[in-house]
Parts: structure tokens; sequence; C-alpha cells
């Protein structure tokens, strides 16, 4: 469901099944044999292809489903999921599935992000290039800036670097063989964003976007710009030199990441975030029951060895829902620009 | 100001003036020479040492502001600084101090954040306990679960690992005699955290925290657990097996860094947040004025070579403000522990 | 999509089926003959007869909708409608059945307010009972404090006053004929509420109640307590008289409907709605095109000559939903509870 | 405090002052003898005589502010005030003056709306006028479309009905000298707003205006259009038939009140809100000490014996900070028209 979508923005359901498709299990050997085929139907909110400006609501039902699968976990806890930590909170907890806890949430995400991704075009931004830039030890080698969708999309890895790409796969397919599982980063370019978009001093765009990121499952960490390689460099070799190009103020290097002082400076926003290994392994390991009792877990079930090559949609959806609604909050913010002259 | 505060907190202004004190300009000769004494007065919202529920108002005047120190900045923007996106978001910008863009700005939530620390220490919350764990290569070797917070306070630099202070200060101390300067990392460790704190999906807890600490100036990383490094990890490296102690589900290791799905499970939090170098540096720097032409900067005024002391506070702040807005939350969801039976 | 609701609620599909009968089209013969059935089914959120703290999804399908009803308004603006608001605020307008500013809507409200309810009863709340007090000139002369819900379900106007109801019913059936259509009041009654909820100073109860009302579909009007007639009173008249009963403190009458300064005072909350005359009819009216020429319009269609029995289930649905929400606030604030002594 | 206020806006602080000047009290001999000359200074958010987007600091200081005047209310709940709820609610209060229950805190909405209406009238609405319709039972007899900002300033009572403003006067004088206070009703109108503003449905024009209304203190009623009044008549004679004038939509009546689905549609917003009388009262009454003891108040202090004529800037204060937070809303909503051609 999702709700403050603006009016008039021409919108048909094979743009949101296109995404759905890059994040579907099943989509190559090397994710869950899980066959979702998330089949998405609009129920509200579009007429005529087009946008109302009313609540649209996406139905995505699985055909998949097998709840019996989970049995074994009504009474025991999987270690580094949420099962414990719902019941705690909740004092309830439907074992059949994860519930929301499963990584299948994200595919309310996806569709979501297809519209916004849609107005951000619409709106004048440029493309929003995610891709693998590592999994466990094996890192691409290619410029972030220099990537594009059809190098992304050409791996089942959607790792552009062909070398690491089929490194990778022997790493994912080895991983699965022994049943355990790997971990890796996404980078994400958002190419010539506007300028201006942001929100200080709380809601920063960079705020935001790592509250949009880490609220994806497994995502352990985030990095903006230069991240935490910038704190080996000093003031002077880190700071973006500003200079004129074709009437735009430009920075000479963008270690900024595209934002300053929270808000969009016209350089592409350039950011990262970490995935930690899937949690749901079939190998042995110590965990308690729901009593408390000590026991062993080996986890059967259909689960990714490795979630990178579908999290890049996730990742690229969760940029373009926190861009779309800062940009209509600057454009809330800039009602003062549809009286006054503009003299800057 | 601060709404939202529960009533019936003792709270006395002393409490707010100490971290404040920690935050302060001027602490040592590692910071600014700015000597803004930030001396806290509550101007509402406690009443008989109790807070009332009703919005706090705390007032802190900057007695050592010098607006005309800034006049050299009236029309150029400072590399790497929010002058240039202030001025294209909002179409005007107040070059006298950097207004809302200026770090000054946390002294606000620095305040708030003592009175979040104090209702955790209420509600049953161990110490949150933040320190410098790097500036530039220099690294601080302790264990972070072992820091207290009189390890940290016993520097200058609130780095606790002594040898690496010393090596701090001196790059610190260089740094400024070349007019550079230097970033870092901030480690904070929440000890003995309720269990069930946190909003899935969207607001789960390390989403919160990494938009807290983001939100921060010159933050340009977060990692919760294992971050980063968590990424070369397998799943049976990377998963917290769980076992039982004193009647209470722990986990063996804690790569989680105390939350799970979005929710704390009772270990401690661990998180880092990477700090780039200050952007306002002496040396000299290519730029634009504001009508976009050519020039260079040498900034003169008072600037910290390195923000990591003082970023202690803000760190501890910021977790603490997150904390204590999503145990309210989480209590708000519990209502039917009122009403119901508990059995688990 | 009923989001924030407490875990561990225990909630049958039935308590939801209840209240959506009571909003039904085709009720009785005073209603728009319409056979919506509005079959409740519950698709996440409960487990094994519980609510688990996560989003709760009720599917209501229309299984009488006919789009092609709407034919003749595609063009022509419906007078006293959103046709024309909608198309001037969107730009767009999906015509075919009113779409979100169909009075259809609120079988989500009521849907929720079922579950809202339930919660109230749990944490100690008496009854909510709505009544329909007035149609037309036509007033009930009951007590509102001695109606209770048998009363009022023993007529289908859901008027408790059977002489009154007898008229209402005669009223409605004359204006059906007609091809024209009535307005009214509900009154509304929250039994025993606990006392200290609602959230000054933006948020008061009556504030929030108010908004709830207001933004049902036809509502003109809203009064807590002495509303408007409480103006022809002077102070003395009107002030509350304190006193002690049973170790409770009471109020000798109950001119502030139960709320002082924003905030429950353990008295009965009573609030009126007016709803004007339902805007779609059959007589003949002067109107414009979408391309603003002037027509005139029959409606056809099915629709309810008066809403005043169907709204009853939508006021008393809204102050639930209401208070339920306050509800949680108060508990958030009141955290501190959990760690202190209280005194008082 | 004011966040999310535009940048941009022309503002002199005399703009403010002079609402401010509207609300204070001791204005005219009708009002309380307290003397607060209510003077505003800005301390932060504007800069050069334009808002700068980030927050804006309002600060008026109380300089006739007497707590010991207040002594005999510490121990004693007076009645229809929120003495008892505050401290149910918060288990605490600050019995000095009334803390956020005084209507003194109406002084920030005000200072508030002064920007909101400049801004309403630099995007293109017309005024906001309102005024004093009725006090006790003497009612304005003129045309509330009528009625100008000249016409309400001309009597101290804001009624610009001259004999029925006279008879107010008497009847205020009466109820001073008695000890008693009076209640009443203010009508304000909102001409030629925008087309377009409301978001439904929750969020509906007249239901953020109820809400808006009804967070004042002393509100016990709101009315839009028609109101209660429109219940009496059946739905030929309320609908607005709607006409074209000049290539405008327009209605013939405005039954609607300008509203129709939540949404403004061009013509005038017209709404009434009902005020208790004051009160504080000299006249003796019954009530409880906090310890639940019966006992009498006979309040002093310096009280409104009826607080119409100061709660018409309230009043218009509250409808224009809804407009403006609702104009801002569509024009984030429409950000499609940035770039959509429009066909309409």
């Amino acid at each position: 469901m999702i709700d403050g979508c603006p009016p008039r923005v021409p919108l048909e359901v094979e743009e949101i099944q296109a995404e759905l498709d890059r994040r579907r299990p099943g989509q190559s050997h090397l994710t869950t044999p899980r066959q979702e085929e998330d089949c998405a139907q609009i129920l509200s909110g579009v007429f005529e292809g087009q946008t109302l400006g009313t609540p649209i609501l996406i139905w995505v039902q699985n055909k998949d489903a097998r709840p019996s699968a989970y049995d074994q976990l009504k009474d025991v806890y999987r270690p580094s999921h949420a099962d414990f930590t719902y019941e705690a909170k909740y004092g309830i907890r439907n074992w059949q599935g994860g519930g929301r806890a499963s990584a299948r949430e994200t595919v309310g995400r996806v569709a979501a992000g297809a519209i916004a991704r849609k107005i951000l075009r619409l709106a004048g931004f440029g493309e929003i290039v995610g891709f693998v830039s590592q999994v466990h030890s094996v890192e691409c080698k290619l410029d972030a800036m220099q990537v594009t969708r059809e190098m992304v999309e050409a791996s089942i890895t959607r790792c552009p670097d062909t070398e690491a790409a089929d490194e990778i796969v022997r790493r994912i397919d080895d991983a699965r063989g022994r049943g355990d599982s790997l971990g890796g980063i996404v980078t994400c370019v958002v190419h010539d964003p506007l300028v201006g978009i942001g929100e200080p001093v709380f809601d920063k765009l960079e705020a935001e976007l790592a509250k949009g990121l880490l609220s994806l499952p497994a995502c352990k960490g985030f990095e903006i710009g230069s991240g935490f390689s910038g704190v080996k460099m000093t003031g002077i070799e880190h700071n973006d030199a500003f200079y004129e190009e074709d009437g735009r103020v430009r920075t000479r290097t963008n270690l900024s990441g595209g934002i300053q002082g929270g808000i969009t400076n016209g350089e592409a926003i350039v950011l990262r975030a970490a995935f930690k290994p899937t949690a749901t392994i079939r190998l042995e390991q110590e965990t308690l029951t729901t009593d408390k009792k000590p026991t062993t877990l080996e986890a059967s079930g259909r689960h990714d060895p490795c979630v990178l090559p579908r999290a890049v949609p996730m990742v690229e959806s969760m940029v373009a829902l926190v861009l779309c609604d800062q940009l209509m909050r600057q454009r809330a913010m800039r009602i003062s620009d549809d009286f006054n002259d503009r003299s800057s």
C-alpha cells in the first residue's frame, strides 16, 4: 500500500513487474530455489495509465508459500534471526515463515521503489545504478561512476566486473554446497541528482538514506561518499574544491558523495551498504528452544546462500523512495517560489 | 525545545550541564579556542526537580559569537561546507556563522541527550559509553566492551588507549600547526539494554540509530555490530549462537551488535560512526564566489582541527535519544501487557 | 491496512464482521439497495486468535460494484460531491464510483474501529454507544446517558426513541419517494473512560475527536459536551463542580463532556456530529459538465436517502480509533510509572 | 518555535506584533486587567527581512507574571479547569499559573499565525476575517460575507454589528461585576481561497480545521458551512448548484462552506467555533482539594470575563496555520505539475 504518491504519474504495471523480477527468488541458480513468481496487480490508485494521487494497492500473491516447511522452527530460535527478538518484543510470533522479519517483505519496497524511480526520472534525476561491489573478499575493481545498468544486469551476480563476477559465482556455489552463506556490499550511484534535496538538520539526506538502507534485512553498515575510508584523509585531501562548469557549480572531487550539509550539491550521490551473510544456513548450529533448552539446528528450507544479487534492486528502491520523499518535501518548502521573483 | 519527554523524571540542570561541558568548545587545547561556556538554563517543563510532561525549553546562550569573523565568507562557498547547498535549497543563506549547518546546533542534541540518558538509566538500561576509537590512522586497541566512561574522560582525546591517545594528541597538534584537519571514528556501546526495543520494519532500531548518527555534522558512515567487516565472514562464522545463562537468553558472540531483526536482544548494542576531517581549514583552497567566479579561500576563524573528542557526547546523545524514543514506542505497543496475563 | 495495533489482543474475524454488518448497505429498506455483503477476511497480523503487533490486512471485497452505473457521471460534476474538487486537486479523477470520496471507504474505518473497541474494552473503558439523535427536524427525546446499544439496535433507524424512530422511518421513506435526501445528528457516549487520556496542547482529545469525525463523509459539525448550546450559559452555570465519590473525583454536571484541558476526567465523553443530507439525489439539479457547460443532472444509482442509521458505527469507530491512539500515547508518556514509585 | 516555514518569505517583526496586540490581555476594559505587553522578538530563522527556511524562534516574555497570585490554587482543583486532569495524566502539575493549560500558550499560535497569513496572502488567498458572532444570547445580525476586518476592529468586542456590540459590552460588564463569565461564537471567513487545498481522506481540510479550533482553550464546538443547521434541510435544498462565471466553476449557494470532499472548491471557507464561558470566576464554587476533601473556591486573580474578543485572532491564526500546512502538502503532491504538461 503506497500512500502519498503524486497524481498524474504515467504508470504501467509492467514497470513495477520489471523491478520485481530483479528481486524475485529463483531468478538464477545463485538464489533460493523457491519459485515465487511475484506477479504484481494494481488494485487501486491508478486509472487509465496514470496515478490518481490516492493510495495505490499493489497485490503480489505468494503462490509458493509452504508453511509446513517451517514446522521445525516452531519451538526453536534460529541464530541471528528475529525469532527470539520478535517473541521478546511482541510476546507472540508467527513461526510459519518469518512473517514481517522475512526478506519477503522487501517485495513491497521494490514495487514502491519502481514508482519512485519513475517520478525521479520524470523530475530530472539521472539513473540510479546499484551493483554488487563485493562478495566475501571478492571486490569489484570498476569505477562506480562508469557502471551502467546494462553492465549490472549482464551477470546473474549483478557484479559488473566480469572477472570478479566469475569468482563470486564460484564462491556462492561453494558456500551453498557446504550449507554455508556469504555477505557482501552493494554500491549505489544516483547520477545527476537535482540540487537542493535534503531536509536538515534531523532529516538530512544522508540520514534518511542511512535509515532506509539499514531498515533492509541483513544490512549492517552504510557509507556516503568517502565513508570510513575518509577518516584516514586530512581536510585538504578530503575537501571537494568548487569550480564552475557550463554555468553550474561543480566539485573537482566527490568525497562528499554528492551531499553537503545534508543537501544534494548536484554531484552524483554515491553510497555503499554492507550485508551480512544470510542467517539461515544448513550447517549445524548451537541454539535454544523457546523454553530455553539447549538444542542444535540444521535449517532445511530453501534459502539464498548469498542475498547480494537480489539486494541490488532493494537498495536502489530504498534510495529512490527516500529521494522521492525528500523531493516532495523540498517542493513543499519552495512554495515561495510560486509567488516570489527569483533573483538568485 | 524538547517535546514528548515523560513526566516525573527527576532532573537537575547540573545533569544537563555536565554533558554540555563535554561537548563545549575550548575544553582543551585540542579543540577550537572559541570560549563558549554553554551555560544551560531550564526555562520550562521542569517543576520542583521533576519533569512535567510538557515541553522543556533549555536556554544556552552563545556569549562568544563573533558575526564579523564571518565577513570573509559572505560571498564565497567554503569547500565541503553547506554554504552552496543551503543557498541552492533555500535561495537564501545566513552567512554569519553557518546557521543551522554549524556544529553549534549539536548543543541542543546533547542537552536533550542528557535527559534521554537519565530516562534510560531509570528504565534499566546500562551505561552508554562512547569513545574515540580512531583518529586518522591511529587506532584504539582496546576491547570496546572493556572501556568505561572513566577511561574515556581520562584523556582530552576521549581515546581510552593511552598510547594511541598520546599519538592522537601529536597528530592533532601537527594538523593544527599546518592549518589542516583530521577525521576519525567514534565507537559507542550501550551496555545491558532492555530486550525488545525497536520498531520493524521501517523503524528498525539500527535504522533509527543510523539516521540519528548520520544526521550529525561531518558523519559519513555507520556500522552496527560486525558492520563492513562482517562481509568477509561466512554465515557459520557470523551467526550468534544462543545459549541460556541465569534464565536469560544470551548469545556466544555479538556480531549482531545487540540487534536482531531490528529489535534489541539484550546483548550490548555496539556501533561505530565515521567522521570526516573538519571542512574548515586554514590551508589555501580552490573555490567559487557566490556569483560563480573562481577564487581561493584560506579560512581564518577559530575551528577544531579534529572534532572527534567533542563528537563523543554527540554520538552518545543521539544513541540515547533514539533509544528513548523507541522505548516509549515499545511501551505504547505493549499496552496489552496492562490487561493480558503474561504467560511467557 | 491497520498498522500500530498492539500485540496479543484476542481477535476473531467475527468481531470485525459484526461491526461491518451494522455499516453494510442493504441492511434495511431505509438504506441503499446495493447488496454489498462486506464479508471480512483477515489476511495478515493475526495468528492463532491473537494480534501479532504487525500490520493487519483486512480484505473486504465489493461483489456488487457496477462501474457502468457511473457512466453518466463521467463528464459532469455532481453538486456538493467531490467530483470537481478531486479533479481540481489531482488533475485527474476516477469517475467510476467516487473512488476515495465514496462513503464506501468507511468500511476500513469500521473494521479498524472494531479492533480499537476491543482494545478499549480490555483496557477498562466502558461501552461506546452511538445513536441517531436527530433526522431532519425529528429529535430523540431520551437522555443520552440512558441509551444502550440494545435500544439502538432495536430500530432500523438506530434512533432509540421509538416514537421518534417511527417518524424518522416515515420521513426517510418520503424523501426517497421524492428522490430527495435527509441529514441528521449522531450522538455518541463513551461510558467510564480511563482518566488522563489526551495529548495537549495541539492533540487535545476533543481536537482529535473533532478531526476524526469531520473526516467522515458528509460530517459538517462537531460538539463536545455543551457544545454550541454552552454559549448561552454563564460560567457559574457551566462549570462542573467537583465532588468525591467512592474515592474518585467526580463532577456534579458534565457540561465538559468528560474532557477538561484536552484530557479525560473520567466522566462520560459525550459528543455530537452533524451530517448533511446525502448529496446524491434523483431530483433534477443545475450543474456543469467537466468542460464548464451548463447542464442538469438527475442522478440514478442506488443511494441512501439518509446516511444516519449507517453513520452510527462510523462515528463509534472513529471515536474508538482516536481513543485507542491516545491511550497508547498516554502509556508511552507514562513510561516513568514503570520506574518511579507513585506517591500520589 | 516554528519549524517548516518556507524560505524567502518577507517578514518584519511588526507583522507579528500587530497580531499579538489583538490577542494581548489588557487591550480594553473588557479583558483581563493583566498587563502583558507581549512584545515579540525574532531570535532565529529570519535574515535581512526574509525567512531562511530554518526554524524561527519568537521570544515573547511575560513581564507581568505573578506566580504568588496562584498560591491559593496549589491544593485545589478549579472546576472545569485542567488542574485535576493534568495531575491525573502526568502525576505532577505546575500550579503556578496553569502552565500549558493556560490560554497564555495561544501567544505562540498567534505569532505563528501571523506568518501563515502572510504566506497565504502571497500565495493568492484572500483575507481571513474572523469576528464575534455571538456572546451569550446576543447575536450579530450581519451577513458573514460582508464583514471586513475594519468593521471587526472598530469595536472592542470584535463584533461588527454595532447594536449587538453595545449589548455585548453591557453583558460582559455585568458578568464581570457579578464575578461570572460568558461564552460565545466566533465566525471566520476565508475569502477567495485557492482551489484544491485539503488532503483526504483522513486529513480533509474540514477535519484539520476542526482539530485546529478544538485545540484552542475553551472551544467546545465547530461547524463548517451549514453545520448543525444543515440537518434540517433536504438534499435539494442543501446541494450547492454549480455554474460557470468568468471561466471559473462557482456554486450558487455555499452551504458546503467552501469545502467538498475535504478539498476547497474556491468558494469562501466559512466556519464557526463555540467557546464556553471562562472557567475561572469569582463566584463561590463547590470543588475538591487535591486530597479529595470538599472545599469551596472563589477565584481571585485577573481573568477575562469573556474571551471572545481575544479569541478572534486565535481562530484566524489556527485557520491560517492549517491552510498553510495544507497548501504546502498540496504543492508537494503536485510535484508532477513540474514535469507534466497540463492538459485540463
